[in-house]
């Protein structure tokens, strides 16, 4: 029997840091650990002056490395007698993204530094930021007039969560940060720049995902978007560019080899390969199985949404998908991304703000118990999911929730069903958009937080799209993408594709939809569809005289049924 | 010093009843007390199959006038030690309505018998039961063909919450309580017949007022609709006309006196007039002060306005209203009634089934506090109060709630004081209704649990409408309301007028509209009218993408400001 071998993923969340052991020949999971973030509030900085904004402390993410990948060696030691760190061949990490930082000329974080010390727009501007909403619709119109290639792969819009929003957003809300920022780097880069040794933002190896889908680089058009495009948005933007980057990667490849003061405070091998970073989604839909017809939903705070699709064949651009990106997940392949930007979070804004009967009543459990025992249409009341924004197929931060159809009698439980429906609509709305593009959909593998946890949510969904949902084996699919990356990063299995085939599979219950539930979820789909028009697209609406009482024709029919 | 006088009104709410003593000459308040009906749920008869239902036990309303009494009459011996009842010279009554009652051949309610008892149908139909909603359009739709001068005097629509409409649907749900009913008789006309001892259909005084609004009875068409109109709805409903009545009388005038039997089980002087009776919103107003300019708003669980028209002025038929109907407040004017379907019952759904936080943090109280330090427009939040349909306007119970802009972020506060508002806006389109067909509204008394109690739905109100609103003196209108119909069928006083000069006042404490916010309330209010017509009219709605984006704009720039 040859020794273990083991990959390290690390996973940068909203809330937390998380570290995986993987045997790279089983998939088995051997330890793991998380440390959540200190700042803030759940380790998201806020304002409540400013609801869009929210912002972290990079330096919740060094020592969550740390105390992470220390406890889970420990766990792994305890789990494993014979466990020995020597035996980890490499290491991967995934994050949050867009989350840029502004950094000095040496890659530190601004408000590592005297001067910006707690100013938020010197910390790291976390995906969920929406603070550059106007920036992003000026973008988005200079893109349309000048260069509408750069939208084509990217949906149609150019989101207020990506890269240059952020970034010409804080040149106008805060020069002086602008000004001292040498550079900005992602979230993604950043962790793998800092654990190789090497923060200087010329020698940071970025990743393709993150340039990709959200600072619109594309080799088509040399990499990032033109200078003078950037400089028509303000001269500075322009300048910027040169400190940027111009190449590549993809996470198959190292950043670099882990350096020695990181290994000895990690409590591993120095030198080990660490692999290119990138989002969370991307490397989760790996560690889930992604592959062509296989459709990955990424279910936690948010949804991603992942598909791949051949480098090779042709493929049309999708409007309103969040990005199309050669290589962003599989090398070799297209990888698609579409999402929710509220999924978890709205499902948590309930429980936590609205704390239905107390914090006992209103807990996720004791409200998905009643909500369980509920059925479709009898609450007459519809939601839509746009709590945080639409990121697909609206691409739009400037939306906000709705519920309509409550009387006198409405409990929290129909409300909270009735968010997961709206969930559950946007999802189908989204896999509508690939399948009206060709893209074939066979098997829907979700993962994450919900899809583990709340078996209700995933029989819902499977109602409302009318597709089995099946859920991958992994509880840490991000994590464990990471660790495949880390794995292939160090040449430990020659591509993606044969670690997947290693280290993934769905587990053994999945959920199929009930014909008679996704017959009135359709019905009810056609009303989400008439508000989703009505209010997210400048389409004339029609008349809606009909939205509250097909509600209530709908109630009354399966009451009485 | 001649000897002091006092009229005892009677006032049947939704919950309880109400007993009030009065000083006729000062209208000083001397003793009242409440009974709490004691069937249902909080004196509620509901059925979780039919959301729509709402019953109550007739015998309810007659053990809590025994009860309700007997205390005030102790009380007032206790505040006054020379009180006497023989000083108490008349007697007025007040309910709810439409509440009609189905009664056999001598008048007792069908539900007091062995067969039906414990049959909802059987009972008080509840003005807020809306299960007749089918028989309301069919009625509407039938006098729209054949009777338009029917419709014309109730808002252009008949509604599910009336007379008819419950009988109809009676006929169709349970054709065996229907048969058995030798005629129906309103909860209003019920209660002074049972105390003047004489509950024979054919001998009951008929109110004026739930005749006139509720049971299309208008003296140029000869009353009643049709026999052969209702015919045509059913042949029976064209039978029970006959067993109805055809005569109706205003409020200053006695149903009969005190019946010896009922003198006793009350500790009143027998043979005391009692007055025709009337629903609680239209004996409120009077209690209020109402008189030509003086806009009367009744702000309960729902909210009655109520003003009033000189006879021999000219009018036009207002669409939308519930009823302009002659001598239905005070004789020798018109009566209109407008209202909302729920103002306080909102507040309560929200805080009886939502109880956000707990019972405790969830409280009226403590929302009230947290949402009076909130400021206009910057929840970004906006509701439509249709959560139990919609009276004026749009005479259509086939609405429901709806909230827009929630964020992740929204708190149970902004969403209390959205409710809040959106009642407000519901007000101020009742307002401007009745404003563009003429009548001038110089001043706005309220009156009811809302005015008296909460200072914060009274300053939204006033911002929200630009106008100053008053809050009656008296915590009792309807209950004063009756008694000062006591005292003129009593003859104590000779008109309503000369009544209420000695008997009504205003508070001290009145409500300014601040420009400022009123400013920000018309701009939201525009954002309600959207939706008001987009959700309740035919009218083709154009596009509603503004309506999210405006209410964010109007958030950003309050929370800047």
């Amino acid at each position: 029997m040859t020794a273990k071998r083991y990959a390290l993923g690390l996973d940068y969340g909203t809330n937390s840091v998380r570290a995986l052991l993987v045997d790279i020949r089983t998939g088995r999971e051997l330890a793991t650990a998380i440390h959540n973030y200190e700042t803030g509030a759940a380790g998201v900085v806020l304002d409540a002056r400013t609801p869009d904004l929210a912002r972290q402390n990079p330096a919740d993410y060094l020592k969550g490395a740390e105390v992470a990948v220390r406890r889970t060696l420990a766990l792994a030691r305890t789990a494993e007698r014979s466990f020995d760190p020597a035996q980890v061949v490499g290491i991967g990490v995934d994050t949050t993204g867009s989350t840029p930082i502004p950094v000095d000329r040496e890659g530190t974080p601004l408000c590592f530094g005297k001067e910006f010390r707690k100013n938020p727009n010197a910390m790291a501007w976390l995906w969920k930021d929406h603070t550059g909403f106007a920036e992003a619709a000026e973008i988005t119109a200079l893109a349309a007039r000048e260069h509408p290639e750069y939208l084509a792969k990217c949906g149609g819009t150019y989101s207020s969560e990506w890269f240059f929003s952020k970034i010409l957003h804080c040149r106008r809300a805060d020069p002086d940060v602008f000004d001292a920022a040498w550079s900005w780097v992602e979230c993604c880069d950043y962790i793998p720049a800092v654990l190789t040794g090497e923060t200087r933002p010329e020698k940071i190896r970025r990743g393709r995902c993150a340039a990709g889908h959200k600072a619109m680089f594309n080799a088509h058009w040399g990499g990032l978007p033109a200078k003078e495009f950037l400089a028509k948005l303000d001269p500075k933007l322009g300048e910027l560019r040169d400190r940027l980057y111009d190449k590549t990667y993809t996470s198959d490849v190292p950043a670099g080899r882990l350096a020695p003061a990181w290994a000895k405070k990690l409590g591993l091998p120095a030198g080990i390969p660490v692999a290119v970073g990138a989002f969370d989604a991307h490397l989760g839909a790996v560690g889930s199985g992604v592959f062509p017809g296989k459709f990955v939903k990424i279910m936690g705070t948010s949804t991603c949404d992942i598909c791949v699709w051949p480098s090779d064949k042709p493929l049309a651009d999708i409007p309103g998908l969040c990005g199309i990106v050669e290589g962003s997940v599989l090398p070799g392949y297209y990888g698609l991304e579409a999402g929710q930007s509220a999924v978890g979070d709205i499902f948590n804004w309930f429980v936590g703000y609205l704390q239905p009967g107390g914090p006992a009543k209103g807990s996720h459990e004791a409200l998905t118990r009643k909500a369980a025992k509920l059925r479709p249409g009898r609450s007459g009341l519809l939601a839509l999911d746009w709590n945080n924004g639409n990121r697909t197929i609206l691409v739009d931060q400037r939306l906000t929730g709705l519920l309509i159809g409550q009387t006198l009698h409405t409990t929290p439980e129909e409300i909270y069903r009735a968010l997961i429906e709206a969930t559950a609509f946007g999802a189908l709305t989204i896999i509508r958009r690939f399948e009206e593009y060709g893209l074939a959909i066979d098997e829907v593998i979700a993962c994450g937080g919900i899809a583990e946890k709340n078996p209700l949510v995933m029989q819902i969904y499977a109602d409302v799209c009318g597709k089995e949902m099946k859920v991958a084996r992994s509880s840490q699919t991000c994590a464990l993408g990471s660790a495949i990356a880390g794995a292939v990063a160090a040449g430990a299995h020659p591509w993606f594709a044969e670690a997947q085939r290693a280290m993934c599979g769905v587990k053994l219950r999945s959920f199929k939809p009930d014909p008679g539930r996704h017959k009135i979820y359709a019905e009810l789909y056609g009303l989400y569809r008439q508000l989703h028009d009505a209010f997210g697209t400048k389409a004339e609406a029609g008349s809606l005289f009909n939205v509250m009482k097909d509600l209530l024709k709908i109630r009354d029919r399966e009451l009485e049924s």
